[in-house]
């Protein structure tokens, strides 16, 4: 596999050789290794400084079950330090096909004009954007697809990134061509702005799979590996509720994000359950309950949102946009949500800090929390690209400050997701200490058999989690694939030495792990970051949630001494 | 001496001995003992875990020329860092007089309502203010002086304070009643806001100098700097010109900033300078060129300013407000300066971070350069309370990223004053370290014979400097009664032993400026703060300043090295 440097400025581009400290990481841990080997930490993520990387997992090319997953990254220009952030799709896979181990963006045009880059075996190529500038990103996607033809796969950013708003993702194509695979969180949107890139193309024409170096014993691990996923209940619980399952089941624990974080629990939950979403899926025309978003998938969590007439909405509707344009904001309305949803996709943004922007809004006044039409209307704001809709596009921290809010559920700048981490403490741990800001993406506690109020337990709990997501997403692997990989754990270094050859160590899950999240304490210390950073926002201290009662307890030094041993041993 | 604490939930307070740790600090070596004593550098600055400080300096109390100075501190809501912010009037004198080494203001209260704190030597009364509430400074001051006495001293906020916006300051009253000494740095009057403290009317009724250990030591002490101070030439300037002398003097070194910093010199710099100022004040009836904002005054680099008719404009128009609302705005009106500086007295804001705010706010198309009215009909929306007023309310660095601004010339959050880091390097030294965020105050080098292009000999003279302002505020004594004092430095140990009576070293001033910034330093590391963010903005290590080209070029390792050695050895 090969590294494609790209410079924006200059137009000039390259395909070196993997450095040899760069060969056993891939994904989110491929991406910190090349922020601290490349850039100056304490850059400006929207300045020259800044590199966009894409890097697939090192599992990917493979059409393993949910193991094909692209990592964006980059300096965050909303948290201000190290950002991964990964999604299904196709690109993941085309890159890979085409020996691509990490693509990097670096500098920024000094002459006006935006640009599409055309990836294939060629090389790349610089095609002038302007065309497509203003597009939206299904719009964007469609045209690009009409050009390149609809075999490609693509990065691409909608009006957010382009006006550089720290709330803008960049998207990808799903099996179907819907630019819906986001990574969402942290802004990159804004850092492939920045560059004056509207989309990159990826043509994986006569490109194939990746070389394996074992390919029989890959194909055992694979089919271990596979069972394994497919006979773990929850499997069948995301192909029948999607991550919307989650809705009902936090809404018990007390943590279902609600009316700005001022309760944890929804009057109205049942009414934006899963449950519910699946009965109304299954009664519109085009509408599908349960979806791949990735070929060859075998939990297929995704689903796709019709309207009565049968038109798209959304595809998916996922669990945390539910708590975050819904319980968050006082709505009960599934289709209300996913118009919010779509209106999101379209301007490509993160509906989690959307949602939680919107939350924070609606308690400084701007709107009502439960009145969806002002809701839209504010979306609308954002989608014209008004004073006020440039405001809510900076994120929750931003508008706190401009609408006098201090009830801002927010850590290193990023917004807290569907999990109330003063019901669900463990996760709050992860919020807080997670390098990349409060995600729970980065170690969700929320399935353990513990007390999630007690806040003595929890650390240990986050810590566990973190370094299991850090090699998840150094692998490529989905979340949910977890769920198999659990059940069988040495599948994992058996699949990586028989795909590369290495000498593969038996705790290598581990290893990743705790690498990555080194690398990416080591960026964010360089940035700036401190202990004081790790921290749950002051008002979750003091004010308890309804209907618990609790707030964040877990000691401080429990957060301070969390990573103390992460040293891994090379191998 | 005594300190005295206000618990602003509880309305309980308590006169206390001084500690023996506090004893040999005022003003702001004080303020930032007490901080770091009494609270947690890491709590929200606008939640009940910050303090409200008001410390005269060590020399305050005895009508020394330009040495009554009265320092507010906090955690500030603009850098989140340590603060202080001083100013002339009455307040500091009237403080000593009643005894008071240090008050301060805790928690904030639970209930609404608003509160007048009356102090006199009777002690602590909480009076109801809410109809006050709303008022502007002066009307506010007005009532005040109509309720209680025109004797009386102040502190009070506009409506900024009460919106708890991050560019409020807080307004003391000069010797002719005006509300105009301003602590007006890094957003106090916000967090006397959040402690929903109006006002505090400081009542000297019966109140006496404090006393003297050795009288006539210090009456020929204060004799030898005096003389001192008045033979300096520079005092005679600043009689005759005020600080607007600086407009032709940083102009000609190409350090005027021009149009939101893109020039260092201003094509109309005559129109708004000092002499033309002596001019346009000598021909105003009621205006004065020369005015002392304190009781004994030497120096009266203050002025009034009225509009054609003899009506109060403003008192005094000072060089970084002509500089920040006129040049920086691309205005050559000295009227239209003074009336956008007027509102901004009157809401009690910053006019330094409010006139960075407009420019940045120019750059990013809310308005047009050069447009007096459009800056006006701003400055309105700020009055009003309107969304956009709101958002400039916040400082530039949130309009920034808003407008989607990068070139905002700000460190840790706070404005830069008038004064190009690029051409005037040494000012950009101490821009870029000074525990304040970026302050003009905390350490100019404009006045030294040096080449202020080279990046070399600026961190050293940055150095020297902050030192000897650190320990200025920390006696209560001027900025320009330096010259005097620089003349005669002996008179310092001499009037502090004359004072207190204490065995004080020769090096006492060096002791007070490293003790000062070392405790400053100690509180930011605390709170978050690393040499990451002793940081002049990257663009301005990157675009030359017409019209002499200069970036900014001092070296970062001196920067990161420049405080290596503070610890002072204790007296």
């Amino acid at each position: 596999m090969q590294v494609w440097r790209i410079n924006t400025r200059t137009q000039e581009w390259t395909r070196e050789p993997v450095p040899s400290t760069w060969e056993k990481l891939g994904g989110r841990g491929l991406v910190a290794r090349i922020l601290l080997d490349r850039m100056n930490p304490q850059a400006h993520p929207l300045g020259p400084g800044n590199l966009l990387i894409l890097a697939p997992g090192l599992l990917v090319g493979h059409r393993l079950s949910s193991c094909d997953r692209i990592s964006f990254g980059g300096k965050s220009p909303l948290t201000w330090g190290v950002k991964e952030s990964n999604a299904g799709g196709r690109t993941g896979w085309a890159l890979a096909a085409l020996g691509i181990k990490a693509l990097i963006l670096e500098d920024q045009p000094s002459e006006p004009g935006w640009w599409v880059l055309h990836l294939s075996r060629q090389g790349v190529r610089f095609d002038p954007a302007d065309d497509l500038v203003g597009l939206e990103a299904q719009p964007a996607a469609d045209r690009l697809m009409a050009r390149y033809g609809d075999h490609i796969a693509l990065a691409v950013i909608g009006p957010a990134g382009e006006r550089l708003w720290p709330t803008a993702g960049i998207q990808n194509l799903d099996q179907d061509g819907v630019a819906s695979r986001i990574a969402a969180r942290g802004g990159l949107g804004a850092v492939m702005g920045s560059k004056r890139v509207k989309a990159i193309v990826i043509d994986p024409e006569g490109a194939e799979m990746p070389p394996l170096a074992d390919p029989t014993a890959f194909r055992q691990a694979r089919k271990t590996y596979t069972q394994a996923l497919m006979a773990h209940p929850q499997t069948r619980t995301y192909a029948d509720y999607g991550t919307a399952a989650m809705v009902l089941f936090c809404n018990r624990l007390g943590g279902l994000p609600t009316r700005n974080f001022s309760s944890g629990q929804f009057e109205a939950a049942e009414a934006i359950s899963g449950e519910r979403l699946r009965e109304l899926l299954l009664a519109r025309p085009k509408a599908e309950p349960s979806h791949a978003c990735m070929a060859g998938c075998a939990i297929r969590c995704s689903n796709v949102m019709t309207d009565s007439a049968g038109r798209l909405l959304v595809s998916p509707l996922e669990y945390e946009t539910i708590a975050m344009m819904g319980s968050n904001l006082g709505l009960d309305d599934l289709d209300a949500i996913a118009q919010l949803n779509a209106v999101a996709n379209q301007l490509g943004v993160d509906t989690i800090e959307i949602g939680v922007t919107l939350g924070v809004a609606a308690e400084g006044g701007l709107w009502s929390f439960g009145e969806a039409r002002e809701a839209q209307r504010l979306m609308d704001e954002m989608r014209r690209g008004t004073l006020v809709g440039r405001l809510l596009g900076q994120g929750a921290v931003t508008v706190g400050r401009v609408l006098g809010v201090q009830r801002v559920p927010a850590v290193k700048g990023q917004s807290m997701p569907a999990y109330d981490p003063r019901a669900i403490k463990g996760t709050g741990v992860t919020y807080a200490t997670s390098p990349q800001g409060a995600d729970h993406t980065a170690g969700n506690t929320i399935r353990a058999k513990v007390d999630h109020l007690d806040p003595k337990v929890q650390a240990a709990l986050s810590k566990k989690a973190q370094i299991a997501m850090a090699a998840y997403d150094t692998l490529g692997v989905c979340i949910f694939a977890g769920f198999g990989f659990a059940k069988v754990p040495e599948t994992i270094p058996a699949l990586l030495q028989a795909r590369y050859g290495w000498n593969v160590p038996e705790d290598v899950f581990q290893r990743l792990g705790r690498e990555t999240l080194r690398l990416e304490r080591a960026f964010n210390r360089a940035a700036g970051f401190t202990p004081a950073h790790d921290r749950i926002p002051e008002w979750m201290t003091r004010e308890p949630l309804p209907p618990l009662g609790a707030v964040f307890d877990v000691p401080e030094e429990d957060l301070d001494t969390l990573f103390d041993d992460l040293e891994p041993e090379p191998w």
